[in-house]
């Protein structure tokens, strides 16, 4: 299922795109998109049900805002260098283990919001990454199985990160990470039933319309599966939270001097095959 | 005034510590301690009114678990290095500007809740600090006088954190701060108006009885209105976000081997004056 929330900041409702790829509003059937909802089978089952009996109310997309598939964030990890060719780019060797870092839930707004460059940036960068969303509470899990059968799906993740902020102000990389609206996610939460292969998904990334980032999962050091699990040793995961997995190569940090850095006016895309596509404009905080 | 919630883990109470030391229910006048009210002046008016009035419903204390003071904390942001005798005992150079690193809200228990160490955890640590609670959104705030304008008050935080997890795995810091039970908070969330001078307050943390942490947020290199401008500059504050503004000196990880790090059993104690105590109990996760 791809199930996303539309309507205005802060008041989005439940909806779901169905096969015909028809908006159909899901308020009569649950509240809201949450780590509530994907932890209650008997509450996906009836969504799932309701979807398959084709009698859900259709919206009028046309105008629609569609915000971040999911609300109430617990929390949201991010891993760092996470793809051989991105890496490479930034000059870091290849990390021995997975690097957490993390993003505060209040940087997410909707696919299509717009972004903010921070006062005093000069390095706004882009990032297109695979985001897991986690439907049961993950401790210490033990294996690759174990780790999937947490997810209860996928989305678009956009992790806007501030390379100065990040890198050269001092401190840990979260610096760089939580300026305001700086993850956008969705359209979508698709259920991990859909995403059959999480390691063979295309990732792309677009600045005014120019391909900047064009890769794929199957470069990721540590798989979905392995970065779950791990992460589990350190954190409890929770219904609700994400893991951001990582972005390939392409980031403006990699290009020649001077480097391509986003200003406000510039128009980032960027896709995820089969979790959807994602367009922000730039604009000064 | 002094606020907490008090009853079981997820079901707690809002309430208050009058000024004769009597723990008073205030769940019929607000439904819970949480940003929302600390942004509210009318709703904390009319607490500020009852309590004045004297006639709020009395709770027996006895036996009744004190919870976190704050319910639905946005985020958790760290400063570390903060303390002049911290960073001298870690070998570090006082740092250029604020570092930063986040928790996630799911690291917080009640005071006096048992502290899990990690699985595989050698290097558990301690750090009392002054924790500030958030009550106006803060963005790009100018001034001193104005960040401590947004702050809505103070609680005792023990930020616990295994050394290895945070210094010797790859990445950010954040790898060994956030792991379950590593932020009790409280036992109160004291009003600012009632803690005239942030920069005077003792702290101190005792574990198995022993005075290891003796310090006082005089020391601080960056004060709680430059950590709130500073931080403000970075990333969004919202009314329910907490800051933890750094530990003085006596951590374990200070001390010449071998380092006394927590283990399943040990007891620490720990407080800030004028905002309570905590003690705690560790126990294997």
């Amino acid at each position: 299922m791809k199930l996303l929330r539309v309507g205005t900041a802060g008041a989005e409702r439940p909806a779901l795109l169905d096969a015909d790829g028809t908006l159909r509003d899901l308020s009569g059937v649950v509240p809201d998109i949450d780590g509530a909802l994907l932890a209650d089978d008997a509450a996906l089952g009836r969504v799932r049900d309701a979807a398959v009996a084709g009698q859900l109310p259709v919206l009028d997309a046309a105008g629609l805002r569609i915000g971040p598939p999911l609300a109430r964030i617990g929390k949201i990890v991010c891993i760092g260098l996470n793809y051989h060719d991105h890496a490479r780019e930034t000059g870091a060797a290849p990390p021995a283990e997975p690097v957490i870092f993390l993003k505060a839930p209040d940087t997410v707004v909707g696919p299509d919001d717009t972004v903010l460059v921070p006062r005093g940036s000069t390095k706004t960068d882009w990032e297109v990454e695979l985001a897991v969303v986690i439907g049961r509470t993950a401790r210490y899990l033990e294996s690759h199985e174990e780790a999937l059968a947490h997810v209860a799906g996928y989305a678009v993740a956009h992790d806007v990160s501030e390379r100065e902020f990040q890198i050269e102000r001092g401190g840990t990389w979260d610096k760089g990470k939580n300026c305001e609206t700086f993850n956008p996610l969705g359209p979508w939460l698709v259920t991990a039933d859909e995403v059959p292969d999480p390691q063979r998904l295309p990732l792309r990334l677009w600045v005014n319309g120019e391909l900047k980032q064009d890769g794929s999962t199957a470069e990721q050091i540590f798989p979905v599966a392995e970065v779950v699990r791990y992460v589990s040793q350190f954190m409890t995961l929770h219904p609700g939270d994400v893991i951001n997995t990582g972005t390939p190569a392409g980031v403006a940090m990699g290009r020649p001097d001077p480097k391509p850095y986003l200003r406000a006016g510039d128009v980032v895309e960027l896709e995820v095959e089969g979790l959807g596509r994602q367009r922000q404009e730039l604009k000064d905080a």
